[in-house]
């Protein structure tokens, strides 16, 4: 297990920065009153193809050597990951093939055929799914890049908490949200070395807590299919984002349902931004935590905001 | 009648910098493509109390001498400028009254006090409106501050445009909202002067279209309440904003409501940020008439961010 570096986090901001936005960051003196800490909020929904991932993809992509990128690249993913790569590859103009239960969204196999990717069909099981996903490797030679136990992936995603530090200056803490940790492991590498005195925050629903029972149990603990609105984050921690993890994360703190909900809202509300509930989960976990966070400054990572703007979660029911 | 000059904006500009955000320009590779322009949206539902109103309230506020500033500012709005010159307002920690109708939304009433102001309530009629300000100002001595028919005002307003072309250059147009014209009255003094080759196209729901109509009739058209889901639209021209609506504006462009709800719509999904349909009318334009913006690097007003999340208006119905 290869475990990146800082000057692997380096390499991929030089490498990427034709490829990606350097996102804005944004403030509310409404949200830093009802919270007592002074938040500022790093926009990747605002990142290119809508989702922090972009970083990621880019960096697997464009880190190829010439004869890799011509067999092109592969992965399995319904959600940002699988559009984001083939966002990266059809940047690099070399094919993209992102293996998805036939079940997904059709909004996100749009979503990969828009930035030219090739959407391959699986049963909605994980034995189908890696049969599929063989058998595209096998025809193709495609690269491998997983959503985020990669280290390629991380080494990129850290170069989202490099720009914040450096749009904002001395932060006491980072909150980012976490599914399979790779933006939380990118964080880390980040900042455990350019910044050390930041603490690092991860942030879980409640409903798909398996990183957060990890976390004390001292080993990787996942989960089977949990059920919730922040759909982003369901999926569980690998080898190498559970590296970074127990290694650097100072807590994880978990929100229920209905606090993300709110949380989202409130922002959609206050920082006139369109992003997943996923994103919203640090948020209600500052909320839910005032003590922690109290006069602090407080980086918060909005992960992505590829949302059906038809199915709102506070217009359910 | 006092015309604003150049002076007055770049005036405006520092004396507005401590109270009002320099927002970001977004882009969108997708939206380009579909334009088959190159379109920089200048994010003012990102500035603060979600509105560009902030700009102009804020330099008549921060332009008062302390004797006036002690007796306070009013208004009559039931939007953004009500809002906004609560903040501005707030921020001088003077005092500000908003008349309103009582039949304005709930939300907006909460606004002007979250910011610290006083709402008096009148009659939903112009009569009524009149004389409970007639009173208001009478009783405290306020200095109104009109939401577009003021110098002031449309000076605050064109340090928008500055900030744009300086933050993207050069540009052959700029496109942005049309009600009552203080931000095209804003832009046209700023562009004039900083970048007079660039023409300044206004845009307007066909449902509430008198600018467009007092532009080819070469007077001031107005409407008795018209119609439209763009509400913050609906307020005729007065003499300044006219001014520089028939001496600098290129041609008003108009869209049906169904035009507006969808450039709304691919706003939110493409740019990820929450905003008005007034803020939309500019690309449901620019889609309508291609022919007009074709190659060009255009500028597009975002105007605001004030709209209710539990109203969209494409789950309408």
């Amino acid at each position: 297990m290869y475990i990146p570096t800082l000057a692997d986090m380096l390499v991929a901001h030089e490498r990427i920065k034709p490829h990606v936005h350097r996102t804005p960051v944004l403030t509310s003196r409404f949200l830093n009153e009802l919270t007592g800490a002074e938040l500022f909020f790093k926009c990747e929904n605002l990142q290119k193809a809508g989702a922090f991932k972009a970083r990621g993809a880019s960096n697997a992509v464009f880190g190829l050597t010439d004869a890799q990128a011509a067999r092109g690249v592969a992965t399995h993913s319904s959600g940002n990951h699988g559009t984001c790569l083939s966002y990266a590859a059809g940047r690099r103009g070399i094919p993209c093939t992102v293996v998805m239960p036939r079940t997904a969204p059709q909004a996100k196999k749009d979503a990969v055929r828009g930035y030219g990717g090739r959407v391959v069909e699986c049963e909605p099981s994980t034995s189908s799914r890696e049969a599929v996903f063989a058998e595209v490797v096998a025809e193709t030679g495609a690269e491998f890049v997983h959503p985020y136990n990669d280290h390629r992936v991380i080494a990129g995603q850290g170069t989202c908490s490099k720009e914040l530090i450096e749009q904002v200056g001395n932060l006491q803490a980072v909150v980012a949200p976490i599914g399979g940790g790779g933006m939380v492991s990118g964080t880390c590498l980040t900042l455990s070395n350019l910044a050390p005195g930041v603490k690092v925050y991860a942030a879980e629903p409640e409903q798909a807590d398996d990183a957060a029972r990890s976390f004390r149990a001292g080993h990787i603990i996942a989960d089977d299919a949990p059920e919730t609105v922040a759909d982003g984050l369901k999926v569980p921690l690998k080898e190498l984002t559970w590296h970074f993890v127990k290694t650097h994360v100072t807590d994880i703190l978990t929100a229920t349902e209905d606090e993300i909900i709110e949380a989202m809202k409130l922002i959609w509300k206050r920082l006139k931004i369109v992003m997943e509930p996923s994103s919203a989960v640090p948020l209600a976990t500052i909320l839910k935590n005032p003590q922690v966070f109290a006069g602090a400054r407080v980086g918060v990572i909005i992960t992505g905001g590829n949302v059906d703007l038809d199915k709102l979660p506070w217009l359910r029911g």
